[in-house]
């Protein structure tokens, strides 16, 4: 029979769990493994609250294992550090993002594209190397092996920095990939949530025009103003939509609920490209005709590897981008999560880790 | 009230058409232009049966003004040309494919891309720039602006040639687009009907290793055989398309009824590309989870523009490329439709258009 979760390690730990599709999440001792040759220890200090953890708690995608400790946007300091890392030191401000480990020797892995290694572990509810499961962020501190810690550039404060680690990356990859960074260029951002706000942000620096379309008309102002959108699109305003047909050259949609991708298809010029990084839990309906009429795309992308994520925090660092965050304390978590389900947060939880555990 | 088709014009024309949905074809004399200064008339000689002819004569997608007669896949020769025409002569061995004219002026027509020009005239069921609609191949001639006219090398047939204008660039252009034209790239070609056998030729001309996904085990022989497929696979095989899961880079599907995406997005390696050239009536069913969890996309690709059209013309006259065809007469034509609809044909039907006309 399998330890127990505080007993298979010999590292005391303690985090937050949810025990059943509940999703309710309650303290959870358990352990975390010693410091091997190659680990970073890290302290941590922040972590934010992604909508994968929501849908991990309650089973949305239909893989969690319970007892389940979310939390994959992870800041801290380094507090120990392995024989054979040179890279990092005692009271460095490091970060883990989505991923824990991989297999470092398939051709994704070799071409620093970890997030795409079929053998990669998630920072939480996934097996392990060891055989045991991961636990992630919403807890006291976390062991992994040195390829996967992040460096914060100096200026990031550690707390609306570490939404970057999923959020940041996340839209940062596809900008790349798909070929959305020649200034100029006008880019759709569909969904102006914990992505969405991100989005906006990191397309601004690389010079593109940006639509933020959403549902929420009252969202106009703050994605103007605070964030620096161009202009606003109201998807129910059909009037709207249809004056902003064939005005875009990429859309990221970050909608993680199912939805229509015609409209979306619809705002897209010719050549143009639709980027989905939500996860919705059924498939969309794609239609053919705007597809082939008009040579569009309907793309995906799945975070980032590493040395992308360290690119992304320099380039974030240069031009002083963070989230939006609202923090609060571990013993909140079931009042945010409730919240995030209905969008009503601006723009991402992050977790005051270190001051919630405290005393 | 607009004049009858057969008065609309001072040319006398003869074709067959067809006056409702039930499709069926019978003898339509109509008229054609006059030739205009930089107008190019031709005789047909050949016209391939193409699958959105028999969409169109059953207004599968809604759009058929009827009497409408199909064909976009016209060979003959010139007979006349107008005062601004240099670079076609009387005699020239020409061609027609799915469209007629274009503006000429949009930002599409500058890139050379006719074909995504948003008011692009169809070489059938179209309304031209004078008003009167257009008529195609299944005739005995045609007038077309000098843009549209294609050149066939000296040792293209014209009869096997034909089919190359509208099945021969519709699977050229988005392997171009799309990045397939590196030797040792492994493409899936999905459907082995008209489109999908030009495909074949044309990617092993580029030097790819190509294998067939087919619903019809009966074809592998003719595949490998006959047009040179490395592999074939059938797709209601649930092993061998599980031993072949991640084994492709790109996918050309040519099928053009509604099926599902998803064992075909399986096949795909990471940052797998599949196109769609087939026009499905209805949505398909995009699952988003393998879009995202390997980059994956789904794209559109709608024939060619002019200058592509010419280029592949070149291209299949270097490598010896032209359609498998079953040669008819027009009245024929009902029975070929019919065999069409059951994918009964190997692999393009053309009409032998001057031959049925005489006498």
């Amino acid at each position: 029979m399998a330890r127990s979760p505080e007993c298979e390690h010999p590292q005391k730990a303690f985090g937050w769990a949810a025990r059943d599709t509940s999703g309710h999440l309650s303290p959870f001792p358990f352990s975390r493994r010693e410091v091997g040759a190659d680990d970073v220890a890290l302290k941590i200090l922040f972590c934010g609250v992604c909508h994968s953890d929501l849908h991990t708690v309650k089973n949305d995608w239909g893989f969690t294992t319970y007892p389940v400790v979310p939390g994959h946007e992870i800041a801290g300091v380094v507090t120990q550090i392995g024989n054979n890392v040179k890279t990092f030191k005692v009271g460095d401000r490091v970060g883990v993002g989505v991923m824990a480990d991989s297999c470092k020797t398939c051709d994704a892995c070799e071409q620093d594209l970890e997030n795409y290694c079929p053998k990669k572990v998630f920072t939480y509810n996934s097996p392990g190397y060891d055989g045991t499961r991961t636990y992630g962020g919403y807890s006291d501190f976390v062991v992994v092996h040195k390829r996967f810690v992040l460096r914060f550039p100096e200026n990031l404060p550690l707390d609306a920095g570490a939404p970057l680690l999923c959020a940041g990356i996340t839209v940062y990859s596809p900008m790349k990939y798909y070929g959305m960074t020649e200034p100029g260029g006008h880019l759709g951002v569909a969904g102006l949530g914990g992505l969405g706000h991100v989005a906006v942000k990191i397309a601004k620096a690389f010079g593109l025009k940006v639509t933020v379309i959403s549902t929420s008309q009252k969202k106009e102002v703050e994605a103007i103003n605070r964030l620096g959108a161009d202009s606003f699109l109201v998807s129910t305003d059909s009037g709207k939509m249809k004056a902003a047909m064939k005005s875009m050259d990429f859309i990221i949609d970050t909608i993680s609920g199912v939805h229509s991708l015609l409209p979306l298809l619809g705002l897209l010029k010719l050549n143009g490209k639709l980027i989905t990084v939500g996860l919705p839990e059924k498939p969309l309906e794609l239609p053919i005709f705007p597809l082939v009429a008009e040579r569009k795309l309907v793309g995906g992308s799945d975070f980032g590897g590493i040395k992308e994520t360290q690119e992304m925090l320099e380039f974030c660092g240069k031009h002083n981008i963070s989230a939006d965050i609202e923090l609060i304390r571990l013993d909140e978590i079931n009042t945010a999560m409730e919240r995030l389900a209905k969008s009503d947060v601006k723009y991402r939880f992050v977790i005051d880790v270190a001051n919630s555990l405290r005393g």
